[in-house]
């Protein structure tokens, strides 16, 4: 029997290299030769100490992380780090103060969190649908802010936004966690990054933070240890058991991105990518249809409905059904938007998309 | 050239079974058929949900959990739940206070931690070293506590210690982080239990909190979401993505406990195993000493000195040097105090410790 070939459209845990998966599993038993696996390995012995280093090596090297930035592995996912960044920045001036831009589903969460902690400025009038990013001119910013926030990338809405400028000459925060690494960043326009792994750069466990070193050391009293940024980057992540594993997976993949061209390659492939799907959407007569504005359309995260605008629920039935026979599976959209999405991650090859985008053209044939 | 055979006495993460690992490695790229990994899989997947419920099922199982518990994975480590703790049941009685014993490094971590979010009382007169228990009789307990608090099993001071009764009527709470699964336990007894994977059930990144479902729901305002024991236990762990894989290798070792006989078997071998170290230490006139009074000795953790009581350094690396040369990793004592110690979770089996035992026994005749 033919083995028919799964292509993971999901929004995350996500597709990782083939490459990947084969070398982890090559090594799973024993690790280069030293009779034991990564599983079960001290994260205090030499060989993780390795590990962790050259994972944190490449990652500075990828993105050009400037010396006076730290990078931790944290576990709690961006969850974790929606009270994180608050519990260790919102001290940063006497105010308890924070500037939050509201976007999506994750935003809304992590602005949400921060409110346990300090005052959470809304910079702008509420959005009655997650579609865009409101304009900067009607932003109200806290002169007192400590931090101002904002999420990169909504997977949930399919929005991504781009503020490097530094607002009101705060510090600048942003969760990546859904397009990180792909694409090159500006690390020294931010004063913290954070990203969950299993989007772009490995498997769920781990959450990356890159974050300037002037800015630890001011976590309120509050603080659990174990999100403490400062004793977190003192401790270089050992501060407790990290999640070796995770980490392992995540050198693993950074060194597939390396191989593959770095940050600048894989812009390139996600636009590509993503372009080839949106332009099926755009020429569709409506058949297809993004809610969001093109202005800020993500390249990792592409949600549309089919049949018409507001979705034509049968017919997404139908097209799910019929993506899930090509072996394409993770394409439904959130419960709480509805509709299809299609996450195209590193990881997702062009010929992964173009298997989409051949079914897009041939179900709206079908069906327009 | 004869592949030598490695021995992991490693603390923690530690040995895993060799068949979990060798299953592990067959399914990595190709997941039951499915055609991903569990790596790549979506935490909201009916592949994933059978995952997690299955190693729910498992677990409830294997300690007998009354149906009136709750079961969690989450991240963050034994040390996420010091805070964790406090922050979630010290609010169980208005003046925030918690009864703690401190008998090592790790439940002094977290009475320093619960200090934080209320008052702690320290039962008993500070130890000045972690080799016993202090007698009940001098303990002195607070009233209006909300909880009790003591660590099951010092894994760096080798003390393994067991309170069941219930202390002032309060919720018993237990960090069970290095002996759980090593032996029956009564749930019954214990407001709350927690356990890192990474000694006895699994890898890193992932802890078992089993929590009675009326402590839920009285979290402090400054807990972080994540941490929510009620949050999480009503989104069975999937509030956000939980870590995985480190799931799916819980699973795997669950069902190697049970069909290897489970709590009771585990017990069993552990006593053995321990056993014959100890016997060792005991009849070798001195040569080795264990500093932890013989009523409260670990069965997971042998901690030991060679050649006199506060250890003779030099004696000390040439052990570890043998040891090594046979195979034999990770016997080095924590930093703190120096010496050996032998962790010998469940995966380390018999014959592991029996060579263990052959070389200290060879060691001795030697050095004498």
């Amino acid at each position: 029997m033919e083995q028919k070939q799964t292509i993971n459209f999901g929004p995350g845990p996500a597709k990782l290299p083939q490459s990947v998966l084969l070398q982890a599993q090559k090594e799973l038993v024993n690790y280069n030769g030293i009779g034991i696996s990564v599983l079960e390995m001290s994260h205090r012995s030499s060989d993780f100490s390795k590990i962790l280093s050259s994972t944190e090596s490449l990652l500075r090297e990828l993105l050009n992380i400037p010396d006076n930035y730290k990078v931790m592995f944290l576990q709690g996912g961006g969850s974790g780090q929606f009270s994180a960044v608050p519990l260790n920045l919102i001290g940063l001036k006497e105010d308890n103060c924070a500037d939050y831009i509201v976007t999506g589903t994750w935003s809304e969460r992590a602005a949400k969190e921060a409110a346990k902690y300090g005052k959470v400025n809304i910079v702008h009038p509420k959005l009655d649908k997650y579609t865009k990013i409101p304009d900067p001119s009607s932003w109200t910013l806290n002169p007192s802010s400590s931090l101002f926030y904002y999420g990169c990338n909504e997977t949930v809405h399919g929005g991504g936004y781009n503020i490097t400028r530094k607002q009101n000459g705060v510090v600048l925060v942003s969760d990546m966690s859904s397009n990180f690494l792909s694409r090159p960043v500006d690390v020294s326009k931010f004063g913290l990054i954070f990203a969950g792994a299993q989007k772009n750069v490995g498997c769920a466990g781990v959450t990356v933070v890159i974050v300037r070193e002037d800015l630890l050391g001011h976590a309120l009293n509050e603080c659990p240890i174990v999100l403490d940024y400062k004793v977190q980057a003192t401790n270089n992540s050992l501060y407790n058991t990290p999640p070796c594993f995770s980490i392992y997976i995540m050198g693993l993949v950074l060194e597939w991105i390396k191989n593959n061209g770095g940050t600048a390659a894989m812009e390139k492939l996600n636009k590509h990518k993503s372009s080839m799907i949106y332009d099926i959407i755009n020429v569709s007569n409506g058949f297809y249809a993004c809610p969001v504005d093109v202005a800020c359309r993500s390249r990792m995260n592409v949600p549309f409905r089919v049949g018409k605008k507001e979705g034509d629920e049968a017919l997404e039935k139908k097209f799910l059904d019929g993506a899930l026979k090509r072996g394409m599976i993770s394409l439904k959209g959130h419960r709480s938007v509805g509709g299809i999405r299609a996450s195209l991650y590193n990881a997702v090859t062009l010929e992964d998309a173009q298997a989409l985008a051949t079914y897009m053209k041939e179900f709206l044939k079908e069906h327009q």
